[in-house]
């Protein structure tokens, strides 16, 4: 049994198989919409994340699997004092398989050594791992660019909380000659510990988008999450410094791409989303049927 | 693609296509349970409905269709001040149909204006429409009273803020000679705008119910709702002015019809459930039928 | 039609029929998968409970059935001053089955008083009855034991406001010669009530655990629920009175088994769960399969 805790629980030969999975879903998904019938998915957000709650249960239910679970911490018996575990552990009784979001880091790692049939997906915890919005990312960015090898790859905004961000470094940095260029203002640098992962000559650091944007093959905008700041005032300063416009993207090469994660707050003016090179919505749908294929690998079902 | 966003968004004819297919399902349901396999209809409720959200969701599983969506904004990304649009555009790659209910005015017009392949449903925008409960109500009209001519129809309660009332005098008002009595205080009288759209010689107002029942073929009785008053006292004063009572039926006719948009406080004594001129919780059930009817015909499924 | 409101609503004959019907869902899953094709269940839950929800909701999906419902009393209408009863009643229009939880003791009975074709059953009514737990906890027993007649059977920590307790208690004394050990802190005991009806040979009380845990065939241990208790100074002084450790069990018999309604908090320590006596996470899918059973029996649901 397989779980996907982080992005790199899975090599990259396990990423082509999901690729291909998701090239013949989106070619015959009539082909693919019972292969999942008779199985539970649950659906455990310990903290509210709709996007990507909504995401896994259409993916199950576009296989012909069904869905239980909560959107909520409030409405689950962690309120009683139960440990997640425990809650694992029952909820292991019931389904078939498993996503959860958790605010704690290490928490869907937990989970997956307390089952002993029912894979676990992590959908977030905390500021740490999100292997799905991974996925999603590599999808997208493979569906446009066919490959991952001799990209250059633009990461802007907050490079500092950004686990999204952290995450689709690592695992784009297994492929051949993929350049990163780093684009933050210093407060949001990307950490030490993730460039040490780079060799030193594929990556750049910059402040400054419009400098670098013609470089670029893909440009990964980024959300300035107010809860990860500490003091509001710092949010408030940093939040509006790099806003993606029409005027930005002027130089920009004619097939670049635009990804973010979403939800976006400000960082892409609405002017942006008409500009073909905008997938960022898109990317949602990419995402949708990368969990498809995750769920039939992890269950091991077959057309 | 068709969206109903307002009752008067479908000609009387596109009613009566909608009417003619609940008659169908009703005499044959199991004709109709597979007719939306494979189709997902995404719930979207900003504010809480229970009732209204669970019509939709059983509606969409008795076609065989499935259901995502969240029941309370609370849980929603908009906590993270995400836009209603890039919701909408993210939903519209998860599912096929749209139901949509949010306490701002215009919400679902908006929705409907961003997406490019999925129908939007208005399920209340705020005090403005509630098109699915005006077609609850002229379904349960139509099915006791076989046409909508000539009928006369009492309106009773708070007619200043009863968006159902609006929407249901202006759905009715295409019909031949019908007939309105408004009968409400002073300072829940029906407002001149909708009054407006009624030929003066089809309309009378009046404080006074028991003098006027035993005209009347329908009496749809309101709520007057605690959340559309500014001060609490004035809330109080007027909440149990028109209570109906056994009492008060004395006079009214025989084959005359109650309904009532529901939930009830107190302003249909629970005697008169027993009366069978009671008929609103049948027209929950005829809600429920409808919009069957209504993802149906936005879908283009047929069996 | 059928409800089942409290656990002696179903005589000894009726539960053996559906312990017969675990034994076959258990045995041959795929044949119950669709019994209950073009079913819905109202999951109404006016308070929370995760793992009871879950389980129902589990169970009716198990079968085919599909689920409308709330988790939360908080997204449901009676935030809007309407009755409970208003409320089935509009929910027996859309649903064929209903489990409903509730805070008010006496709700699930009101409920099914008001109701015309939707069985009810009651998921918890306060501190009152909660008749599928006792459900689960039989099917449990039986499992490993066989039969109920002549076993011992020790009920540990709060027996004065545990419901389950109460109820499993009456319904095992309906079967022959088995034996009760009430096991509790002074200010916990079983009530006289429920003492009264069992026959003054067939019961004994002790503060202490380890004392009489040879003698037992079933250790049925409960939390001790901060939500009942008026001080919380009490609740923290009583709490850890009785937790259950492989210390504790060393005199135990080898097929003894250790039963739990969950969530635990800290009264069964987390070595136990390694002990093949520790059967509790087990008893949540047997009550997920006599959720099963249940809803077939009350739908008259056969393969």
């Amino acid at each position: 049994m397989k779980h996907l805790i982080e992005p790199l629980d899975f090599t990259t030969e396990e990423y082509e198989e999901i690729f291909r999975l998701v090239d013949n879903i989106i070619a015959n998904p009539g082909d693919y919409s019972h292969v999942c019938d008779n199985k539970l998915l649950a659906s455990l957000f310990f903290e509210p994340s709709t996007r990507t709650r909504l995401s896994f249960e259409t993916a199950m239910l576009r296989l012909g699997g069904q869905v239980i679970g909560f959107s909520d911490a409030g409405v689950s018996s962690s309120t009683k004092g139960e440990t997640l575990l425990d809650t694992i552990r029952v909820i292991e009784n019931y389904a078939d398989i498993c996503a959860m979001r958790h605010p704690k880091e290490g928490a869907a790692l937990m989970a997956s050594k307390a089952v002993k049939t029912m894979p676990i997906i992590n959908a977030g915890d905390g500021g740490h791992f999100h292997p799905t919005q991974t996925l999603a990312d590599l999808i997208t960015i493979r569906h446009y660019k066919k490959s991952f090898d001799n990209l250059t790859v633009g990461l802007c905004g907050d490079l500092k909380f950004g686990r999204t961000i952290h995450s689709l470094v690592r695992a784009l940095n297994r492929y051949k000659n993929v350049k990163f260029i780093f684009i933050s203002p210093e407060e949001l640098k990307m950490p030490d510990p993730f460039k040490n992962f780079i060799d030193e000559e594929n990556y750049t650091e910059t402040r400054d988008l419009v400098s670098v944007i013609d470089d670029l093959d893909v440009l990964y905008m980024s959300r300035v999450q107010k809860e990860r700041f500490v003091s509001s005032d710092e949010y408030e300063r940093l939040k509006d410094y790099y806003i993606l416009t029409e005027e930005k993207l002027k130089n920009a090469k004619e097939d670049m791409i635009i990804l973010h994660p979403l939800p976006r707050v400000n960082e892409i003016a609405p002017e942006v989303d008409k500009d073909p090179r905008a997938v960022y919505f898109e990317q949602t749908k990419f995402g949708m049927y990368g969990r498809m294929a995750l769920i039939m690998k992890l269950l091991e079902a077959t057309k």
